[in-house]
């Protein structure tokens, strides 16, 4: 079972406070580069694979999708996105993501943002969303970029030039990553890109897209500290379609 | 026109003393690992682009190729080739990778080892590319990974802790890396992964896999200077299919 971080009250507390879970989806420097990703919402059928405040289900519906599965496995998440949400086609519910349970061909898109680095069985999970997907059905997600969750010391060094950067090591060794965010001891699991896009393509997506974050000159001018992403990718984001 | 570092006769002369100049393919650590990418060559009609020595091109014979056009930029490698080469199935010519000229649908595989990194325009490169197979046929090439080709300085550190580390800095910033390798002034072309694999996506190929350089377990007994490759990886190989 994936571990449950969500549920411990110090985490939740910490979350809650962060920009994208006060401001929705507008408060992630990312949501523009999801955006531009996906399909146009109108009539599809949407799961949204770990769904916390259901910022996204709520904004999907008011695209005009025809209906909207949000899970998550904190029950914390789903009790304050349900008390945000009042409309009937949307829909929530716990589920862990390394036992995902979905009817066959149910979905037009199945969409996750910054929950699969969570999950140790992510071939398993793919399989099961590309089951659960339409032919046809698209997959959008973003993930904690490689490059920012494989160091052992994940943080900014300075160099003898007086340069920003990312001391990276232990890229190819895989697995689980350790780190205190928000609370102590959260488990994430480090994959290279190229296992990530493989198990995509071995469950039998298309690879459309490929993003990794770096802010626009706008997102910087707006809010300067997001200048230091481009010296490394934070997420990688990755649109995908069912053969 | 991609800038010609191979005529540089330092350049050269260093470059023919490497492991993979010496040795040909069984020199090149990741060889192993685009072998594995690579379809059966019996009866293919099989281009290389960026040849060297040919020992690619010879060995693509050896395996049952039926025909190999070598190309380079570079005399002195066209001219080495030659003389290593005794087939009359295996030519080889003189070609600038930024103005690709070949005849449509006559390959079966396009290879390429470590030169897409000094190409400035990769979309027009891959368009043609795209266009020089036939309908199912493969491409599968290395470059220099974006991890190891971004940072201002491209050498390991070591941080407070005593582990070695790769100081990436400059992902995002695409363009010309200026390095002194071999020769002073070298210059290549930085990518990010995601724009890599998105050119080849909207050449209209798909990707088939995508695997980033680290060394074996054999390969680390018997050379243990490679288990630094481990850290951060140094080479990008894709293998993709004309739709």
């Amino acid at each position: 079972m994936t571990q449950n971080a969500y549920d411990d009250p110090q985490f939740f507390e910490g979350y809650s406070r962060l920009g994208r879970s006060v401001e929705g989806l507008a408060g992630a420097a990312e949501w523009p580069a999801l955006l531009a990703m996906l399909p146009p919402m109108r009539d599809l059928k949407v799961v949204d694979l770990g769904c916390g405040f259901g910022w996204f289900c709520r904004w999907a519906r008011e695209q005009g999708a025809a209906s909207v599965l949000g899970l998550d496995l904190s029950e914390n998440m789903l009790a304050r996105a349900r008390a945000m949400t009042a409309d009937a086609a949307i829909a929530y519910a716990r589920a862990d993501l390394e036992r995902l349970d979905l009817p066959e061909g149910a979905f037009d898109l199945a969409y996750s943002s910054l929950a699969f680095h969570y999950v140790e069985d992510l071939a398993e999970l793919l399989r099961r969303v590309h089951r659960a997907l339409r032919p046809g059905g698209r997959l959008v997600f973003s993930i904690e970029h490689p490059i920012y969750m494989a160091p052992a010391a994940p943080s900014w060094a300075v160099d003898g030039e007086g340069r920003k950067t990312w001391p990276v090591d232990g890229y190819s060794r895989e697995g689980p990553r350790v780190t205190d965010w928000l609370a102590k001891g959260v488990v994430k699991h480090h994959r290279t890109i190229g296992t990530t896009l493989n198990l995509l393509i071995r469950a039998g997506f298309t690879l459309a897209h490929i993003e990794e974050f770096s802010p626009t000159e706008a997102q910087i001018a707006a809010k300067p500290e997001l200048a230091e992403e481009r010296e490394r990718p934070m997420f990688l984001m990755v649109a995908a379609r069912r053969g």
